[in-house]
């Protein structure tokens, strides 16, 4: 019998750590970075570490830490505990939970390993204030610059939201880590995609992770009178993003990778009311996928369409460019750690590529990073009935714990 | 020679009135209906009234009149002095001044007319708080019942505007007029459309006021995760919405009258940002037509498609009517006058529908109503630089003098 994680332990915490935070009326979880309950999860969270015989601390850019062992450069595996609001209970709770039980499960046994295994919980993962924060800060990639003007959609800073919380912002960019101090990091996670669960494989060994465009299509026309004005007079903005978010849907569609996907997420007219043509269509467009050249031949693709489709119709167009992130691929090393865990473990299992970002890819620049993925129920996440089997857990959870005896050797 | 009326005068007053409510900058004027500087202009109005000798009045709507002469019912003429925010110094302007100097000068001239002439300044005529709430009242149209709930776009209540300004709205219906006191309504206005201007006619002869149905369409989708869902199982409602606004503009240019025209001037996505796909598209649809079976068929072939589409898509849809006025005929007896003015003063003229409401669309409910429009510079209107030539108006204001004289008698 190879060694086990409690899942009724493992259940514990995980309903334990979903009551921080939790609306009335099945509104699910909301518990953002740095709020007060969001703080008093990292306090139940240390306090767990500490009864699991880790040792702890927490970093400048508020990376909550648990360390087993020492001596040579860390594995480490970890997730995040923050929330989107109305969010469900896995997202990011499940792998800091899950890799809490696997310290904790070989801390038990007495069981000894070459390296020192370093679980961490990730500030910010869902970006309230700045996508991927805490990673972003362990791995040197903070611009110190960008702190002060970091900000919520709801205008609340990011350097108050950290004093409330007893951090200094600034210091944040103090987090870096020494890429020598690490050997290797593994994250589990939901899947938040249906493809494991329509196929019923209970692991996703993750191959790498989308890289992402994100632009903001400012189409250009003139504000007619819509009663007035004969139809083939008009310079409709709005008509000219519409054509082109459906001839762009079908273009990554087609000329993808097959796995590319595209979003227009929000469009703002203006001036916006029914009785003037549309004079500015703001269209926000967002591109995925795991190849980076194809990546950046869609993205080249759809603005040169764009620009066309605006011109054909007597628009001006202007390219706001939001952000951009490349595709980290996984360690090869890692991803066949996985592998080997589920062959020991007899469980079916299945390369794929996050179409989710996830703070894997900024491990993935210091060290060799990877991920495992488990079903998530018909695909939901990001909302109050994201759930996963009990038995899906505990195998994902079991795949971790031997992915990372195979590490940490 | 024929009688006519004073170009200088006519300007002072057009100047004079532009400056209520002027906007720093060249951001036009912005005079909405029981506004401070509405009031100031309509007591300015008041006064030119009284100096070009008549008898003025303002009834429980806030409609402000000038009436020469006595006995039998009377011929009308006006136009509103509210303006759009940042509009310009001539829509509805321009047709309460030009009647002003139309009476002055059949005054001046010492001429009688068999008819008494009664000038109106309709209220909220653009519809702050309600499209032609004047009119509507003066006509019997405004339902007593929805005073209460009457409010602008910024929640404003009209009660507190009317109140504000020294008029108590429930008492507004009171405005009522008896048909049988009214002979005839002629309006002038500026085009705010191209065709006149393109052509060099100096007069439009408006045949009819075209109806218009608004509606909110709303496509009914799925909260999906933007990366991780795959694009085939997506029920994106933006799409859908696309879609049909691009087919249904196809739909009433080709299988309308020729002059049928549609807009969608707003669209709201939510959840509205960039990672989720678009669960909810809100989208703002009016069509407008001066035939009445015209009209009825693209409303409902256009629902059908929309429908179709949605269906297709996997959405679903929910149409909220918003507002519904049909088409209104001008009198045969009316525009007959128009034309023999525009003989008379050997005026080119064109016969033409309007495409935007207007005031006499209420009037054509309980008299012989009908308009001249005048030239627009490029088409523009509701906006700064909305403009006509002197000579534009100075012709247009004779035509309509001549009007009144045939109408009065």
């Amino acid at each position: 019998m190879p060694i086990a994680i409690s899942l009724p332990r493992l259940k514990s915490h995980v309903d334990a750590l979903s009551r921080f935070g939790r609306n009335p009326d099945g509104r699910g979880i909301t518990r953002s970075c740095w709020s007060p309950v969001h703080e008093e999860a990292r306090a139940w969270l240390i306090a767990r570490m500490k009864e699991a015989g880790l040792e702890t601390w927490v970093d400048p850019a508020g990376n909550t830490f648990g360390r087993l062992g020492n001596g040579g450069p860390a594995v480490m595996t970890g997730s995040h505990i923050d929330t989107v609001p109305e969010g469900g209970p896995l997202d990011g709770a499940l792998g800091v939970l899950s890799g809490l039980e696997c310290l904790h499960t070989i801390k038990e046994a007495g069981h000894t390993t070459r390296l020192p295994l370093t679980l961490a919980a990730w500030s910010d993962e869902e970006g309230r204030y700045g996508s991927l924060f805490g990673s972003r800060a362990f791995t040197g990639k903070l611009e110190p610059a960008a702190i002060p003007r970091m900000a919520a959609a709801d205008g609340e800073r990011l350097v108050d939201a950290m004093a409330r919380a007893g951090f200094k912002a600034v210091d944040a960019p103090k987090a870096k880590c020494d890429p020598k101090a690490i050997s290797a990091y593994v994250e589990l996670h939901i899947e938040q995609g249906p493809h494991l669960d329509a196929a019923r494989i209970p692991i996703g060994v993750v191959e790498g992770i989308v890289g992402i465009r994100r632009y903001r299509l400012h189409f250009l026309g003139e504000p007619d009178h819509a009663g007035t004005t004969p139809m083939a007079w008009r310079k409709d903005a709005f008509l000219g993003a519409a054509e082109y978010a459906l001839k762009g849907r079908e273009h990554v569609v087609k000329k993808g990778s097959g796995r590319s996907v595209t979003n227009f997420g929000r469009i703002e007219l203006s001036p916006g009311v029914s009785n003037i043509v549309p004079a500015k269509a703001l269209l926000l467009q967002e591109i995925r996928e795991l190849d980076r050249k194809i990546l950046a031949r869609l993205d080249r693709e759809c603005l040169a369409m764009a620009r066309a489709i605006a011109r054909r119709r007597g628009l001006r167009l202007v390219v706001e460019p939001l952000s951009r992130t490349e595709p980290a691929r996984c360690a090869p090393r890692v991803m066949e750690a996985v592998v080997a865990a589920c062959q020991e473990l007899r469980l079916k299992h299945k390369q794929m590529p996050s179409g989710a970002g996830h703070d894997a890819q900024n491990l993935a620049a210091v060290t060799s990073a990877g991920m495992l993925f488990i079903p998530s129920k018909g695909g939901r996440s990001h909302r109050p009935d994201e759930s996963s089997d009990w038995r899906a857990i505990e195998r994902g959870a079991n795949a971790l714990l031997h992915t990372l005896l195979r590490l940490a050797g």
